[in-house]
């Protein structure tokens, strides 16, 4: 059993508000004292942190999700670890959960409905899955595709920022479907994993020529389902290829990081083509998440659902993975590892 | 009986395509036999003609809806009249119908299905009101709004083109659901009307100086569904004022008539707010229009489906008709008359 009490907590906190980019001076590592649990708490150690484009929003305004984060505060961020020691009759110790952790080694928690603290039932796997395929952004890609763009077997999918996080998950899944699925990445490595490793058809590199003759080319029958995770450019190039009744899923935007001037010429299509757009929010299905949790592990299992991770190593390297999102280095989910686990499986601890 | 054979038909010809506006010299009035019911046909004595923003686009390339019409073809419209000769035993001499007549005085037609030939139960109303608020263009506003936007009560409704064909029956169909709703349109004259004669709970001239401001002051609680006539600017202005869970029925573009290259700000909202923004079409709702024409027979005879039509005298007014669409000068559904009913009751003809 771990002495907490001889322990140091090192977490990162907010320095200061980004106006345009995230940089490192916007963060400070900070060593405090492991807290003990209270009555009803619990305290997880972490073992990975999960990285994800809407952090630059919650160090500005919570992005309308989160409350506003005071300078000072705690990184807010999602990880998975084990629980060390408990006073909650609901999480033992050595349970596996992942929840609202925030960018720490140990994180104190009443496990209350707004921690969003999940016990993981699949042990044989490695943890950082449930920052990926097999947790909430494996749910996002499975709601955002399944419920929202309702794919039909025959039809064409186009997936944007198909390589990250979300993206790595929708193609495969569009697959299993039936789907022909074209993923656009930025770079030529990215396009080769989308079809070597994670089942595309077609990828499409939007840094490399005329992103909108690409897609016309890698979809001459049009696009059917749009599973969108980046706006501007890319969707107005999509939207010249809409078939009637394409559904387009705006899952994110990741380039309004970039330019949140970008005006979308070709929105008259949208209503045109009978189409729609729609946006969606994750923990909106929070009561179906069992459902989504068991087909994805399903799926995992049956060598159907491939998954890409970026793992970085040691909590000290959070700032800059989380720029890699902003500057598209990731290569799939990007978390980084904190700790080795101390009671999951040793095989299940496999990156 | 008419003798057939010893009238003409003047009839509208395409005589030029529209680049830009429409205007006068792209059409031609022409005289010709009135023809003849072969096996099978009717013959079909306008009463009055629809005019619509479509029409604009089929006079270039169909609209992706109707073929492309040749130069010296009889102008696309849809109109309501009276069967005056039939050899077909599903229309019979002295039926009212309403379907795809051209604009002429008398049409030939089989009735076939792409003719869109619909026969007339309620035959007690003025004629017209089957290119309006019984017709078509009503159950656009009918699918449009209850099927795609989902209005509940107590929400807030906001309607642009209010004053147009479809826009002047969402007014009253929200309140119907309990909505509160708002309109937008082109002057004060026709917002005065919104308010007192189509139950709309407050009215935005657009010309009237802000209009992102003004929907804010009429919505200061938001908007949750936004049934859209026009697009360009005021769906841009109307975004910044979205609700979370908002549904945007984007039924007409007619801001593109006067400037297709307008680029949508904020575009990132309807993804952002978890909305959706979607297109239909409303003869993919045929299996369901006279669910659509029994509700709205008897929320008219009710009175409460008020109905504001524009009524031009005369086939050769037909394009200054047209016309007055893009120049915002019809206020409520736009129709010609042509002819004066020979089998409906007198009272049904009254304007």
């Amino acid at each position: 059993m771990l002495d907490l009490a001889k322990l140091q907590n090192r977490h990162w906190t907010l320095a200061e508000r980004p106006v345009a980019g995230v940089e490192d001076r916007h963060f400070r590592l900070e060593t405090s004292p492991v807290p003990q649990p209270g009555e009803g708490e619990f305290v997880v150690r972490t073992l990975f942190l999960s990285l994800a484009p809407v952090m630059r929003r919650y160090m500005i305004d919570g992005a309308g999700i989160e409350p506003p984060m005071a300078i000072g505060d705690t990184m807010y961020g999602r990880g998975v670890g084990e629980v060390v020691a408990s006073n909650n009759p609901d999480f033992a110790v050595g349970d596996c959960v992942h929840g609202k952790l925030g960018w720490q080694e140990f994180a104190l928690t009443d496990g209350g409905e707004d921690k969003l603290m999940f016990k993981v039932s699949e042990r044989g796997v490695p943890p950082y899955l449930f920052l990926g395929a097999l947790g909430i952004t494996g749910y996002s890609a499975y709601f955002g595709l399944l419920d929202i763009s309702l794919p039909k077997a025959g039809e064409t999918v186009l997936v944007s920022g198909a390589a990250g996080g979300v993206g790595s998950v929708v193609g495969p899944l569009a697959k299993l479907h039936g789907c022909r699925v074209i993923g656009i990445a930025g770079s030529d490595e990215k396009c080769a994993l989308l079809t070597d490793r994670l089942r595309y058809d077609a990828a499409i590199n939007y840094r490399g020529g005329n992103i909108e003759e690409a897609i016309g080319a890698a979809a001459p029958d049009g696009i059917d389902v749009f599973f969108d995770n980046v706006g501007g450019e890319i969707l107005d190039a999509a939207l010249i290829h809409l078939n009637r009744y394409a559904r387009i899923t705006s899952c994110g935007r990741i380039s309004q990081y970039i330019d949140d001037d970008y005006a979308l010429k070709n929105w008259a299509l949208i209503g045109g083509n009978r189409a729609k757009l729609e946006g969606f929010f994750v923990y909106d299905y929070r009561d179906r998440f069992s459902e989504a949790e068991r087909d994805l592990a399903k799926w995992h299992r049956e060598g159907k659902l491939p998954v890409l991770v970026d793992i970085v190593e040691g909590l000290e390297a959070m700032p800059s993975a989380l720029m890699r999102l902003y500057d598209g280095a990731n290569v799939g989910k990007q978390v980084v590892k904190v700790a080795d686990p101390l009671f999951l499986p040793k095989d299940a601890a496999a990156a």
